[in-house]
C-alpha cells in the first residue's frame, strides 16, 4: 500500500469536500431542533445515516442528571401572531426561530401593550430574527425583526401557540472509534438550536466529517470518542453516565462550534490553559492557520463548561472559525447558510483533523544511539566537509538533538525555533533511517 | 445574631477609630524608651491597660540569646550641655533624643574642639534632631539640630550625662488569641525608640487596636499571636524561646511599622518573596489601597531581619505607610505627634485589618457539583436566554469555574482578573447556595 | 603559607603566560593533523611534553565505536598540481591545507575542465586556502587559493597525491586530577585539523595550561577530567567507553575551542541550556569579561554535540572567543598565527580559569546563627546608629541572608543584584567571622 506524510496512506482518508458538508448542512437546517423532542431525533437520524455506527441513546424526562432533572418534550405544531382578520403577520410556519423555545400554550385575543413584554427583537439588527429560550421556568413569546415590530398594528391581535409538554426523552448520539491506546481523544458538538447555520450546524457536521475520515484511517493511536448531544443539558447528561470513564482515559479534545465561516480561526483555551489539547490547537494555530485568535477559557460559552468543570476536568478546549457572540449574526436568523459557506466548513474541518494528526504524532521520540550517528553513510550529511556544506544537515540534526523521550513534538517545535511541518518531516526523516524510535 | 459581610457580627468588632489610637500615641510620646529599662516597661504597661490579656516577659542581663548577651540596662537621669554661666544649652528634659542612647556618664569642662566628635547634627535637616544609639560600644554623646549646634559658643562647656548601668532587664509583651486552627498567624512591632512618633510609636499601638478587634471576632479561623518586643535584640530573644513552636505553626504574619503617617501604603517582601504573606499583602494593596509601593527584602530595615534569617526563615512580610528610611523625618524630632495623623493610623489599621480577613476567607474552595450547578432554580442565571442576558452572569460563572479546590482566594483573584472584593463576593453567594464548600 | 583569595597559596597556582601559551602554539602549528595518524600522535607526545600526567590510548582501525567505525590512518607524503614543465603549481609541501584531508591517491595528467571538480577555492576570500575533508567518503582535491586557481594555466596539468590508507590507530589522551569529591569537571579541547591555529590549536593549549594550573593547586573540591581527541570520532569513541562513568560523575564542564583569538568572549549553552555549566560560565562573563555573546545549543558545532547528545546528556557547555564559523578565517589559511595572539590566549585561559574557581566556591552556603549575629562585636557593623551609617553594611547583610543551604553563589548574584565578585568577597568575609559555614 502507498503511504503518504505522516504514515497514512494516499488516497485511502476520506476527506469530505467543504461542498459535501455544506449540502449535509443545508438538509438539516431546517428541522426545528430544541433542547428535547422529535428536532433532535431527526437530526441524529439523519447522522446515522452519514455515520451508521453512531449510537443513540435515550434519558427520560424526570431523570435526575448531577444538579438537575430532564425535564418535559416540548411539541409545537403552530404558532402566529394574527391581526383582527387573521392574517398570519408572524408565523412560525415561516421560520422557526418566531416562538420562543419551550413556549407554553396560548390562544388569545391580546392588547397590542400587553403582548409588549412577549416579543423579542434586536434594535441594532432590524431585519434579523433573534434566538430566544426559555427551558426552564415557563412562559411564552415570539421572536421577530425589529421591522416586522413596528409594522405591528396597534388593536387587539390574537396570539396563538400550539405547544404541549410531553413526557419524553433527552436524545444524544456517541461513537467510539477504537485505537491502539485506551487513551481517548473526545470530539464533542451539540444539536439543540433550531434553523441556525454556524451556530450551531456546522459543529455536527464537521464532527460528521472528522467521525468518517477517522474511520477511514488504517490505524490510530488514540481511540476517539465523538459526541452529538444537546448543548449544556446533554453534555451534563453524558457526564452522569461516563465521569469515572472519561477522568480515567481522556487526554485531549476539543469542542467543535461556529466552525463554518469564513472568519478567523480561534481557539478557546481550556479551564487549565496548558492541556495537550492547549497546545496543540496553539501550534498548529500559529503554524497553519492565518488569521488566527486565542480566547481565554473566560470567554467559554459552549460545553467546555461541563467537559472542564473543577470535578469533571478534562484536558479539553474548543476550536472554531468566528467565536459565538464575536459574530453579529449569532442567535439570529441571519447565521443561515449563506453565513456558513464550502470554504468555511472545509477550513473548519481542516484545523480540527490536522489537531488530530499533529496529536497523533506528538511523541517525545527517543534517539537510538550513543553520540550522534554517523548520518553521512544515510545520506543526511555532506560527505565533503566545507564551509558551503556546513549548516544544510542542521535542522535535522537540532530535531534529533532534542529526541530525548522527554521533549514532545510541540516542545522540539518550540525549542528549535522550526515550523511544526518542518519538524514533523524532520521526525519522518529520522524514524525512516531509525536513528529515533519510541 | 445579625451577621454582616464575611460571616462577623455586623457590630460586634471593636474597630478603634484614628482619633482614639492617636490619643494613645500622643500618650506614649513622652515615655523615654531605650532597648531595655523603665521606659520600655512604661510602655508595656500602658499597652496592657488597653489590652490586658497581655502577657509581660523579662530576661536577665547576661542572659545568652543566640549569638548575643542581654546587656545591662541603661538609666538615665538628666544630661545637658551648659555654658561658663551654667545656663543649659542643651537639655535632655527638653528631648530625650538629645542624649546619644546608652551613653556612658560624664561630667567636665570640655573645649569646643574637643566636644564636636560627640555631637550629631544633621547639616540637611538644620531644625531636628537626629536619633542616634550605641548600645554594645561604650561612648557618649549629643545629638542637636544644625542650628544649636552652629550657637553653641566657642569657649569650654560643661556637658553632663548623669546615667549609670545597671543590672536588669530586656522586657516584651505577647498575646496568643486563639482559633480554629494551631496554624498561626504573627503580629509584630518594636518599642525601644524614644519620643519618635511614627517610626515607632505607630506599630505598637496599630498592634494593639488590632488585638482589642481580634478579641472582639465572634470566631477566628487561625490562631494569632502578637508581639511587642524591643528591634533586633527583642526579636532574638524571642526566638531564643520560641523558635521551635513558630517553625512549627505560624504560616503567615506581617511586622507592622511606620504605620501613622499618610504616605502611601507599602509592604517590603519577606525573604522568600512569595510566602502568603507576600501574596497576600500584594492582593490588598493592589485591590483596595492607592498608592501603594512594593520593596525587595534587599530594603528590609526592621524585626523581618530575624524573623526571615536563614534558619528561622518564618513566611513574614512587613507593611507600613511610608517605608523607614523614605521619609525625611525618619529617626529625628521631626517624626513627631503631628506627622503621624489619625487619619494615617487608621488607613494603616485599615490595611492591617483587610489583610487578615482575606486571610481568614483564602481558602481553596471546591465546587459541589458534577457540572455547573442548575443556576436558574437558584435565580443567579438569566432564565430567558437572549443575547442580552448573556454575560451578566458571566464574573459569578468565572470564580466558581476556579473552584476546584487547588485554588485559593489570590489565585482565583489572579485568574479571572476580578477585582479581590469581587471575588469575595461571588463566594459568599456560591456558599451561601451551596454550590461550593470546602 | 600565604594564601590569597579563593583560599589559594598567592604565588603557588602555575599560570603560564599568553607569549608561553603562543610559543607552544607556533611549535604545533605545522604539524599535519588529520583524524588520525602520525600527526595526531606527535601532538599528543608534544601534550605529554608540556604535561607529562596526560595518559595517551589508542584504538584500533575497525573497532566499532557505538554507530561508527574507526577508519584507516591517512598516510600522505606529498602532493602537487605541477605544469607540463615538472613545475609545482600548488604544492603540499608549502601548505598542508593545500589536500582535501583523506584524499585518495592520485598520478595522472589530467585536463583543467577535469581537474576543476576536484578543485575547492573561496571566492570571497581569494587569497585563502580552504580546509576541506572527506573523511568516510573515498575522493580526492586540492584546496588552494582564488587566486591561484584563476592562475592555473589552460593546458593538462599533472596532480600526484601520494597517499595511502593503513590499518592504525585513533589517538587521544586523557588526564584526571583528583579531587575532594568524586563529582568530575570534564574539560575537552580536539585534536586533528592541519595548520590552523584558533580553530583548533588554541583549544588544546589552553586545555594544557588549565592542566597545569590545576595541578599546581593545593586543593580541589571537585575532580577534573581533561581530554585531548580528534573531533567527534574520538569524543564517541572517548563516550564508547566511559559513558557509564561520565554519567554518574560528570557535574559540570566546558569544550574548549576558538579560544585563542581576541574577538568577544562567547558562550553556546549546553543541550539542557540551564545546567551548572551554563550558569557559570553566563555568571562570569556578565560579571567580568565585556564584550561577550551568548549562543544557543541550535548554534552548536563542536563536540559539545557528543556530550550533550540525547543519551549522554552531560551537563557541558562550551567557551571560546569568537565562535566558530563567525570569524571570516574560520577553516582557512587566514586562521594562523597572526590570528591568535598571547593576549587573545591569555584572554581565553583567563575566562576557562574563572569559570573553574568560580565553580569550586558556588557552595549554597549556610548561616550559623538563629537570626542575624552580632556583627558590630565582629567589626563588620556600624556601632553607632545613625542614618547616615544605616546602610554600609547591606551588601554584605543580603549576601548573609541568603546563606540557607538552598542558595548557590550564582543564585545570590542573581538575588541581591551584586556583581559575582561582591558576593564571593562578601562570602570570605562571612566565612572569615564563621556566621555561615558547610
Amino acid at each position: 500500500m502507498r503511504t503518504g506524510r505522516h504514515g497514512v496512506p494516499e488516497e485511502g482518508p476520506k476527506i469530505d469536500s467543504g461542498n459535501v458538508m455544506h449540502a449535509w448542512l443545508r438538509d438539516l437546517f431546517p428541522v426545528n431542533r430544541s433542547l428535547m423532542g422529535p428536532g433532535v431525533r431527526e437530526t441524529l437520524q439523519y447522522l446515522v445515516h452519514l455515520v451508521p455506527s453512531i449510537e443513540r441513546h435515550s434519558i427520560e424526562t424526570g431523570t435526575e442528571v448531577n444538579d438537575w432533572v430532564v425535564p418535559y418534550e416540548w411539541r409545537i405544531r403552530d404558532a402566529f401572531i394574527a391581526d383582527k382578520k387573521g392574517r398570519r403577520l408572524i408565523n412560525f410556519q415561516e421560520n422557526n426561530l418566531h416562538v420562543v423555545g419551550y413556549s407554553t400554550r396560548i390562544d388569545a385575543i391580546v392588547e397590542r401593550s400587553e403582548l409588549d413584554g412577549h416579543l423579542h427583537s434586536l434594535p441594532d439588527l432590524p431585519n434579523a430574527i433573534p434566538y430566544v429560550t426559555s427551558y426552564y421556568n415557563p412562559t411564552w413569546g415570539f421572536c421577530l425583526t425589529e421591522n416586522q415590530r413596528s409594522s405591528l398594528p396597534d388593536g387587539p391581535l390574537r396570539v396563538v401557540i400550539d405547544s404541549d409538554f410531553v413526557h419524553g426523552t433527552l436524545d444524544y448520539g456517541d461513537l467510539v472509534i477504537p485505537g491502539e491506546s485506551k487513551n481517548e481523544v473526545m470530539l464533542t458538538s451539540y444539536i439543540c438550536h433550531p434553523s441556525m447555520a454556524n451556530n450551531e450546524l456546522s459543529g455536527p457536521v464537521v464532527l460528521a466529517a472528522l467521525a468518517r475520515w477517522l474511520l477511514s484511517l488504517p490505524q490510530r493511536r488514540y481511540t476517539y470518542r465523538l459526541v452529538w448531544a444537546p448543548e449544556t443539558l446533554g453534555a451534563i447528561a453524558y457526564l452522569a453516565s461516563h465521569l469515572d470513564h472519561l477522568r480515567r482515559n481522556v487526554v485531549a479534545g476539543w469542542v467543535l462550534t461556529c466552525i463554518g465561516d469564513e472568519g478567523d480561526y480561534s481557539h478557546v483555551a481550556s479551564r487549565r490553559g496548558n492541556t495537550l489539547s492547549d497546545r496543540i490547537a496553539a501550534a498548529v494555530l500559529r503554524s497553519e492557520f492565518e488569521p488566527h485568535r486565542f480566547y481565554s477559557y473566560l470567554d467559554r460559552g459552549s460545553d467546555e463548561r461541563q467537559w472542564c468543570y473543577p470535578n469533571v476536568d478534562l484536558p479539553m478546549s474548543s476550536i472554531m472559525r468566528t467565536k459565538y457572540g464575536e459574530f453579529k449574526q449569532y442567535h439570529t436568523s441571519l447565521d443561515d447558510t449563506t453565513f456558513v459557506t464550502p470554504a468555511g466548513l472545509a477550513g473548519g474541518f481542516e484545523l480540527a483533523r490536522r489537531c488530530i494528526e499533529v496529536l497523533e504524532l506528538n511523541i517525545p521520540w527517543r534517539a537510538n544511539t550513543v553520540g550522534e550517528p554517523q548520518m553521512g553513510r544515510r545520506d543526511l550529511y555532506p560527505t565533503l566537509s566545507t564551509t558551503a556544506t556546513a549548516g544544510d544537515s542542521r535542522p535535522l540534526m537540532n530535531v534529533l538533538a532534542y529526541c530525548d523521550g522527554q521533549h514532545d513534538v510541540l516542545d522540539i517545535t518550540e525549542m528549535t525555533g522550526l515550523p511544526l511541518e518542518s519538524v514533523l518531516s524532520a521526525l519522518r526523516t529520522l524514524r525512516s533511517v531509525e536513528v529515533i524510535g519510541l
